[in-house]
């Protein structure tokens, strides 16, 4: 029986005042060690109380035979155990008054152990616990400065909450958004999702006021009725996006041999999601792209799209990616014209590509961004660059940011910039300063097109 | 009139013995010093002489008033005057016995002075002089060391000839291959293609032992004729991979106030690249991810494809895009799948994708990966990677280059790491012993798949 909401329930599992690790080793590599050193080590604030019947002490901390023994309340238990130990451990759990239990443990319903797995789930209901996985790497929520995976430590602190029904592909992916400084909310580990499901999850980050962008790997949905429901609802509010492996008929074989879960047909799970406003990638790197602009960019007004250049040839790669995306390139007005003209030499071009050539200065740029972010015809903009001799990457990042921040209004802004290592450097100081950057146009375009599909869907573009 | 092939009278162009730089300038930031000077660091073996009326040296080397002046034979010269003078400087050439020209300056056809192109076009036949441009940024031949552009100077060497019709952007990619370690045999600026066209450089990459693949920025062909009767010939024997700019039809017209190029209908050209075996990518992204694998990886001898992975996500991404892409993943046969369960826990997968399970180890990823490469069954690989904490990814990189020198026999694998700073060096490590690596399975399947579809054109898969 499930007591209060969803997302209240959930808090102790991501606000938990007190972490106990049950199955806590003293070896480092062992799971039970690696995410006890993460927690510590990521500076959780609360209590931490390892379990485990044959150690005094783990990582300086003082250890517990039993969960029971704890002289404390337990809000959230991480449990890495042998399988079979898995229900003792949880009727443990539940007489203790413990909230939530996230089970790392796997050997249950991935393997053919389905019994298994219902009777931890039934334990779980009975006591009132919400139950995480089982057959997960734990999970991290940087508000709290809770990480009680045994994944990379150094998750950066961010807006996007991101889901993972796969564990290696999940760890992984921690490791690439601290590579790629990507700012993450959160990183639940589904696994098999025998209790807290997609749909869970949804209900909790829809009222976390630090998510601003669910992002899902997902192999299959259990109860899809439910997750289209909550999926409609919360993407009015914020955006999900979702990878959804599986796609072809070999890819569906591999899902079933893989987590366990039915694929189901590609075409039935394309349809639901646009019917729920959820924005399906076709990668990782394209989910990220999307979310990183989602997750900081404001919802546009309208549909008008202005691409600002100094490469006619990057400028033509994003006129045709805007087309492919269904953005569409604002047929521009004669007044508008002379305005742009005025950041450019005579051979430049004032259409839409608006193409300052190679010539263009910083100064030139961050005129015409600014004409363009103060124009209300205008709902967003592509600013491209090509390296030249002419203008420094570094200093026309901060023209850049010096425009959106002088702006009398703020609207959707993606920049590519092509080139070297300065260019490099350039797009990670936009990136710092809440613009975000893709290294192709094509990249940058796809993110503003999910931005557009989204504030479609949520009513912003009317 | 031409004389010679056209291969042999562009030897001129890039193994010069003598370089002349006309319109040499003393002052940094210039066009014609920013060339020199480039020449000069890039450290080209061959005759260096600036011309400038009015300079006694430059970055001290003597200079001359006139190409006439110099004592010596000149084979290449790089010409950056004011347009209205270029009739002039070419008559001179012409008269001096100059074998090539690469006419950097701007203000012909692409403005509308389509008369002043054609008569410098004229001169240069007159002569018998081959010219590249006019409106270009220079040449780059990395086997001759000559660096004649101003553009990125520390061009890597490698077997990739890149062709770019657009300057900004061409520009910028020679200085995105830099910091992405891509290699290069030449980077050609074609401009307003006004004698040497793509095809010319078709032929003379045909026969250019340095180069294994041609990659083409293209807006517009002007003898498509020639163009598809080239490329057929070329693409049997070398892969075209080519990124055609002005596909929608705002693109066109974009294109038209860019390069002054008819863009053309984009079905035909398509059809038409389909026809030659021209590779035909959708950006530069995927462009230099296909000509990386096709400048290092041997052709395949068949079709069956084999995944092996650690992480079962990873391997279902692969394989919905092995499916997306035409990659057939081999059936396994039982004694195959015998062979490939010795280096996995009971719980892993021999089927295709192959899955090692979060818990291989370097030695079980090797001796996986040698039987794949043993195999004659098998004909191309993909290896993923999601790092763990058990696997080391730069030993895991170590035993894969292991694996790949100890087997029998040579055939295509490509390799997706993903996770942290750790990986990407492991990457990078892997790319330094001639095998691609891709950020994501995604890329790696679509890089495989252009290897196949060229190894299907050339007649290497029966």
């Amino acid at each position: 029986m499930k007591v209060g909401s969803v997302e209240k329930q959930l808090e102790y599992m991501f606000r938990p005042k007190s972490v106990a690790i049950i199955g806590a080793s003293r070896k480092p590599g062992k799971i039970g060690h690696e995410i006890l050193r993460n927690l510590i080590e990521y500076k959780y604030p609360g209590k931490i109380y390892p379990v485990n019947p044959s150690a005094e002490e783990i990582l300086g901390l003082k250890c517990y035979k039993s969960v029971i023994e704890i002289p404390d309340e337990v809000d959230l238990a991480v449990v890495s155990v042998p399988a079979k130990l898995v229900p003792t451990i949880l009727e443990e759990c539940g007489k203790k008054g413990v909230k939530a239990v996230a089970v790392i443990s796997a050997g249950f319903g991935e393997i053919g152990n389905v019994e298994l797995e219902k009777q931890i789930v039934e334990i779980a209901r009975k006591h009132n616990m919400r139950l995480l996985g089982p057959n997960i790497f734990g999970l991290v929520y940087t508000p709290s400065r809770l990480n009680a995976s045994f994944g990379p430590r150094d998750v950066l602190p961010g807006n996007i909450a991101f889901i993972s029904q796969s564990g290696a592909l999940g760890i992984a992916l921690m490791g690439w958004t601290i590579l790629e400084e990507i700012g993450l909310s959160a990183v639940v580990s589904v696994g098999n999702k025998a209790d807290i499901d997609d749909a869970d999850l949804l209900e909790f980050f829809y009222h976390d006021e630090d998510t601003k962008v669910i992002l899902i790997y997902m192999e299959g949905v259990k109860n899809g009725r439910r997750f289209m429901d909550v999926a409609k609802r919360v993407s009015k509010k914020k955006p999900i996006v979702v990878i959804k492996a599986g796609r072809s008929e070999r890819g569906a074989k591999a899902v079933a041999s893989h987590t366990g879960s039915l694929a189901g047909s590609d075409r039935i799970y394309d349809a639901a999601f646009r019917q729920c406003g959820v924005l399906r990638a076709s990668n990782f790197e394209e989910a990220f792209d999307w979310a990183r602009a989602l997750a900081t960019l404001p919802p546009p007004k309208g549909e008008n799209v202005v691409i600002i250049t100094n490469g006619g040839g990057a400028g033509v790669l994003a006129t045709d990616a805007c087309e492919a995306n269904g953005l569409h390139l604002m047929e521009m007005t004669s007044d508008l014209e002379d305005r742009f003209r005025k950041y450019m030499p005579p051979f430049g071009s004032p259409h839409n590509p608006v193409d300052l050539t190679g010539q263009a200065s910083e100064e030139q740029y961050k005129g015409a961004l600014l004409e363009a972010l103060n124009e209300p015809r205008i709902h967003s903009i592509i600013l491209l660059y090509c390296q030249t001799i002419i203008t420094d990457p570094l200093k026309l990042a901060d023209a850049i940011v010096e425009a959106y921040s002088e702006a009398k209004t703020k609207k959707p802004v993606v920049v590519n910039f092509v080139g070297g290592v300065e260019c490099d450097k350039a797009m990670r100081r936009l990136e710092k300063a809440g613009i975000p950057t893709y290294p192709t146009p094509e990249r940058a375009v796809s993110a503003l097109a999910a931005v557009h599909r989204w504030a479609r869907f949520a009513g912003h573009i009317s």
